[in-house]
């Protein structure tokens, strides 16, 4: 493309602009969301404080990792000038990966090596590993139904995930319950161990970790992801071959109990300083992986949201809250630590922002309300979609914010963009150099024009 | 996120859905537009197509790599069964760039050397370069009022692409003028030669290239680009040292007229042969860069989008057609020659979509359109949203359709997610890794379901 001839007369471009409001009386709500946009996008601060986030590393909940993001958000908070910065108490279980190795062994060529990495909260295999053929199923019902031809088997869970649908959050609802109850299945099936196709929709060699379940009343049995190329060969050879044997040997185990904390800090309110709106992401991550998108990106976003929301001359009637949770990817444990902490009780929660479906392009938010709130949100569309906001729309909130649903306060998720998150979720592709500086920042941007109307007006009704 | 809960117990995805229409019925419009979807997200073909266009190398229009290119779709397009493959002859004007060095001179600590290109169409400087101070200004009405203090200086062209506006091609559209009328403007009075900072919104090392034009009435300049870490080091001189002199060699030239191709191939309409909707991107891209968003992905996104239109059940009704325009970058002339072709005379166009702001993540279309026509096509829009089509807006359709204009065709531009698309364009970082299979794909089947709509219906009324 060469220069567009609609835009060439346009005159350059001022300065960010600043609203005219003053400590007492808002801006209107057009300059004051001009002045986020602007503001936000000339300062690009969401990628700074995701650098900051990230330099800890891998942050699994509870590991020392975790406790470095944990202390630098807080210092982020301060530094920033939020009140009433603390950190409040969350009891994680912690989980540890160890060794991790897989292999199809019995080849005439010599044992092939599959690229795998337990799933998170899966028990270990025994020291010198499980050998055993292995059974390919496509669903959870296959695997109950195994019976006997289950029995001493690795069952290989190898659907993927639908390639032909728009939304990639519902191509993965399609596919994850294979990792989180593939083992529980296959356990009652008599099976040794499972190995579950990565959840991802390219082919590639990165194993995608994730939550699974050892349900009650069957046996706990190991559980790995494969990569989807490792899966491919898998399923290649059991068609070539017929029996094929895997060595699974996974080091994982559950160590116990671990202290560890949400960060929050406020942005009091003009007026009514005990309703609050919450903006949020989780601090933690799984530990193969930096966790950028999932969900660095997200802590980020809420804290350039509270950073953008600051520098408004005015600040909004009610207060606005940043709130890092811990252990949303082995339970949303810190979602409901923060409910049921004691400085709750003097509260009026009236909404809620999350963003953790990743810090790519924004498009507009799902919102857990019915009709007529619905409706009433949509009226607030046409000054947002200024920000790039293209729908309001039912949906899920988000993990972490999901128990406050239970107060009365209304659960929204910020929508990114889906097409590329499924490419680095859980995996160590979720890196950095995978953010881009405005799409993260504009995700920022949308957080802080629907918190600025939600702490200016409430709940629209 | 770990899996999202709502979705939990959605069954798993059927195969792709292939609509029930006859050779001789169309498919009820929400089957049809289903299948190009469901077929393009699981085939992924725009992506294969890229990958083969690209495999040509940069393709300055009149060089043999843009033979190549030419080459590669007409044989692409024979391959996929497409009618009346043929090529349309295009004369333009050859530039090549030959030798470019551009450097701080006359520093305590040595030459600093500055990452430059020279712009196209631009003539070069004399065989052992020019040598001057260099005075920076910001606006073209700034270097024309330079008088006496730009005589025989190089100006510096140093006005940034706004950050703070929301779309990016409206920043471009803020700040391109100096690119293309930059020289001019400095030659008026009295300079040497330009330096333009380069168009995007990234500090990099990359310079960014681009069309300029030598003004009639006013002496030919040499004017290159640097790259914007480059503009801010010489602007950081400029302060520090107040005098600061630049040696620039350029070694571009204006070879002379070329013959080349347009690259058409139809699906001849079920009913109304002669009746067109265009589908069209452009195959000549820079020679710094491997054109992958600008412009290999709208050729390749119009290939892909007649080929899922090929697999319905039911030609449309009217001829859909691919063409792959030459030399977009420096004038449009495959476009003006496309128009003046003699195979015009016996066919109507009724629409015309060009893809040419990068395949990123497509949310619409630009409409060259006016009342009752725009509120027409959104009756489309509830269908089109199945494909993720956000909006179908006024604006417009592309500079190799534009000529279609005033023969009374519409003309329609996809427009995706700009955010990223300064960060390539027109340099070296515009390649095949920085394309997402999925959001490319995306592009092909919005302009298949738009496409499919408008050849079924005409234009709206």
């Amino acid at each position: 493309m060469p220069f567009l001839l609609p835009f060439l007369f346009l005159l350059p471009g001022g300065g960010p602009t600043r609203p005219a409001g003053t400590a007492d009386s808002p801006p209107p709500v057009d300059q004051a969301l001009a002045s986020l946009r602007s503001n936000g996008l000339s300062d690009l601060g969401a990628f700074g404080f995701l650098s900051r986030i990230l330099e800890c590393g891998p942050r699994l909940a509870g590991s020392p990792n975790a406790a470095c993001a944990v202390e630098r958000t807080r210092n982020l908070m301060v530094d920033m000038g939020l009140q009433d910065v603390h950190l409040e108490e969350v009891t994680v279980t912690l989980w540890e990966r160890g060794k991790t190795d897989a292999r199809v062994v019995g080849l005439p060529g010599g044992d092939l090596p599959l690229s795998a990495a337990a799933l998170g909260g899966s028990i270990g295999t025994p020291a010198d590993g499980v050998t055993a053929e292995v059974i390919q199923v496509q669903t959870l019902d296959e695997a109950r139904a195994l019976g006997d031809r289950g029995r001493g088997r690795i069952v290989f869970f190898n659907r993927p995930m639908p390639t032909d649908v728009l939304d990639t959050f519902d191509a993965y609802g399609k596919a994850a319950d294979q990792r989180a109850h593939g083992a529980s299945a296959a356990a009652a099936s008599g099976a040794v161990a499972v190995l579950v196709r990565s959840m991802t929709l390219r082919v590639s060699d990165l194993p995608h970790t994730g939550i699974m379940h050892h349900d009650e009343g069957v046996p706990a049995i190991p559980a790995a992801a494969v990569s989807t190329a490792a899966a491919d060969r898998l399923a290649s050879l059991l068609a070539e071959h017929g029996t094929v044997r895997v060595h699974l040997e996974l080091g994982c185990r559950t160590v116990g109990p671990v202290k560890t904390h949400n960060v929050v800090g406020d942005l009091k309110g003009r007026e009514l300083h005990d309703e609050i709106v919450v903006l949020g992401g989780h601090l933690d991550s799984w530990d193969l992986d930096p966790g950028a998108h999932d969900d660095g990106a997200g802590c980020a976003q809420a804290l350039e949201a509270l950073r953008l929301l600051k520098e408004l001359p005015t600040r909004p009637r009610r207060t606005v809250r940043a709130v890092m949770f811990m252990d949303e990817e082995s339970g949303g444990t810190g979602g409901k630590a923060y409910v049921a902490d004691p400085r709750r009780a003097r509260e009026r929660h009236v909404a809620a922002i999350e963003s953790d479906r990743g810090g790519f392009l924004p498009l507009g938010f799902t919102i857990l309300a019915e009709e007529p709130v619905l409706t009433a949100f949509n009226r607030w569309l046409a000054p947002l979609s200024n920000l790039g906001v293209t729908f309001l729309r039912k949906g899920y909130g988000g993990v972490d914010i999901h128990p406050l649903a239970a107060t009365g306060c209304v659960t929204i998720g910020l929508y990114p963009d889906s097409q590329r998150y499924f490419d680095v979720h859980h995996c160590a592709a979720d890196t950095l150099e995978t953010v881009n500086e405005r799409e993260l920042e504009l995700g920022a941007i949308q957080m802080a024009g629907l918190a600025y109307l939600l702490a200016e007006d409430g709940v629209p009704k």
